[in-house]
């Protein structure tokens, strides 16, 4: 059972260098067992290149300990704990430091949906949280990080699995979804947005964001009950 | 013949993701048979790379019911039947969210011809659409959305093949050409002339467009009757 | 003899594509026998993934004649003609429509002097060359686009050697060396600068070019007679 | 011994073009063997397709003669001799003309701390030097320029260690670390935060560097005496 989502992280995981979405080691992707209570995330610092099924590090998803596995785990574990946590219903998480995700996130500033392909998978802007404040950075940094990442989604009463995106203030994006696989493809169309989403921005300043009617239209033919994209 | 056509639909479509035009199943071409009255096009959310040439979906016409394949076609397809059945010479039809097509779209601008690149394969600025109304969202989008791209090039008295592609506002390009291979030709020429807009404006804001004869020379030595570019 | 050169010619224009400088068939290179008075030049609008020695078309420097090979020249055969006429000491010319150096054409702005990577092989400036006249398009416009280009250079007292390239306003990048290779060479660094230069004026507006000292000393140790870059 | 650093060397060379930092020749990388007081180097303008192990060059510290190798070293090779013999801790020197670096560098700009891709490898802004005189770049440029490397890194206190790379004035970036794989790996990084800080900045105009007490975390975690992140 494991040895399936290990493959599963280890895939999602060797999704981020084919989509461009990271360089050298940077990045990490995870799934999770709720069943089992345990979570399946990248070790810290390994090449994308060496990286096997067997790498991956299985982690108590209440205590954090390494439960199986002989490489430390992504030194971000306790932010994807923390999100799991929070959120029952999301199955994968992702981060990168995918260049315009982050220029977003360095420059501290929420993405609007400024159109259908915005819409087609983010039922609305996606988030930057606030600075940190020096105690949260201080202690229990990457834990905190994902508590005000769960502040921000809350006080803006947003469904994560309605917008499965982050920008965390000053560093980079986060991403989910149903399956490592969702998050990573959640991640692909974040980086897209954040790039087209610059220059529409140079183009016209002051952009608003697309009809209410447009992103209703388009998230719901792929994402509503009564979805009409793809395959049934 | 038909197998004919689907190939060449086929290979239309693979050719997308080979010059970068599109990630995941995201844009979709499609080609007509005037003689029987049906058109041929992608699958919805199928991927590139498992795509075969039975994979493509025969839907007819006048009614958009699906004559031949297991697929569910494009969710697009209605925006391409809108347009074969308003133009009679085009065959072919592409749709992506091809990232710098895409920023003019979402900016709601029109490109602007600046320079012999647009000029040899557009013969003129290429036009974003007006926001579509909630009406003509909420009800039979597609469709609607060919509607509102017949209207403005025919309020702007634009010929088709003269400039085969538009912007459709908060959206993405949508272009064409006598055949699957030619709307391909104007999806690429169109994205490399909006990169490029985006930074001419930015050298040069106020840019005035290319002069009218440069426009003409460049235009019609490729698509005149005395054109004398390429191989006879 | 010829199929030496072909061959030269032939390489020039594979590498293009290689360095991403061309899309389709856009693109073009020639080289010249100054002996026997004949250039050889790629063929209008043929693939180059097709394209064989033998599709070098060799064409006559005095009359613009074909004197072998059974494809048309490239329709900007005459402009090649004009400069091989006009620098007895240039061996190959390079057209292409790269991004960069185009959006500078575009913009009708010359390219300034920012840096050591443009002072290791431009000696200056690139100029860009003034709109043509309505005449000059109308009639013979290849060989005029030529003039232009001679007319700009000579205007400012640029050797060509020293600055091998221009960028033709509205148009493109031509560029030249003393054969096909070192064509391709100026046109890469060209499109390399073009890029760095819109983004450096980005950061820095009025950006002043960069020390007459410094140039002198980037462009002579790689091309003065005290040459000490690069092997022997 | 030497063979080993040789092959360390050439390695790191061609990590260049496979990070896409280099065109062409550009580009060298060196390492020290203090032990025996020589450096091994890059030859000048050798292609990195033909580069060998046995091409690489080694040079006299003290007095910059070449010791072994039939090929000139690289012409920057006294900058990397000027930065050795101040620093007696690193161990490997990269330079590059890689495009976002080379654009700080034209533009005369200190590279801002503004994420925490930035604060995980460089431990505050990156720094540009001042423009340098004309007698420096008339007389022993390349030594003056490290001179003037140095002089910078002196003036505001920083460790090269933890600041490992450098913007030289018109001209672009020089980075380094404990090895020659360390540098590459710098200016790697250096590269990839130059692109995002353009746009970081173009969205927030006055983007304040990112909070001290978070640069210290990432720095720290990954360098410091307790650092956590990786395979221990």
């Amino acid at each position: 059972m494991l040895e399936h989502l290990k493959q599963q992280v280890l895939d999602a995981n060797l999704a981020l260098p084919r989509y461009g979405l990271v360089t050298f080691t940077w990045g990490n992707v995870s799934a999770i067992d709720r069943e089992q209570g345990v979570i399946v995330i990248k070790p810290s610092g390994v090449s994308y290149d060496d990286m096997k099924r067997d790498d991956m590090v299985v982690v108590d998803l209440s205590t954090g300990q390494v439960i199986e596995g002989d490489k430390r785990p992504s030194s971000d574990t306790d932010t994807h704990r923390a999100l799991y946590l929070a959120w029952p219903h999301i199955g994968g998480i992702v981060h990168t430091h995918s260049r315009h995700a982050t220029i977003w996130a360095q420059a501290g500033k929420d993405l609007p949906a400024w159109g259908t392909t915005h819409a087609d998978d983010f039922y609305g802007a996606i988030p930057c949280t606030r600075q940190m404040r020096d105690d949260e950075i201080r202690d229990r940094y990457e834990w905190q990080t994902g508590q005000v990442i769960i502040e921000t989604l809350q006080q803006r009463s947003i469904d994560p699995l309605a917008i499965p995106a982050v920008l965390v203030n000053s560093h980079g994006p986060f991403a989910w979804g149903r399956s490592a696989e969702d998050a990573v493809h959640s991640a692909v169309v974040l980086e897209e947005v954040a790039y087209m989403g610059i220059f529409s921005q140079q183009l016209t300043p002051q952009l608003p964001a697309v009809q209410q009617v447009l992103l209703d239209k388009h998230y719901l033919r792929k994402h509503g009950k009564n979805a009409y994209y793809g395959q049934k």
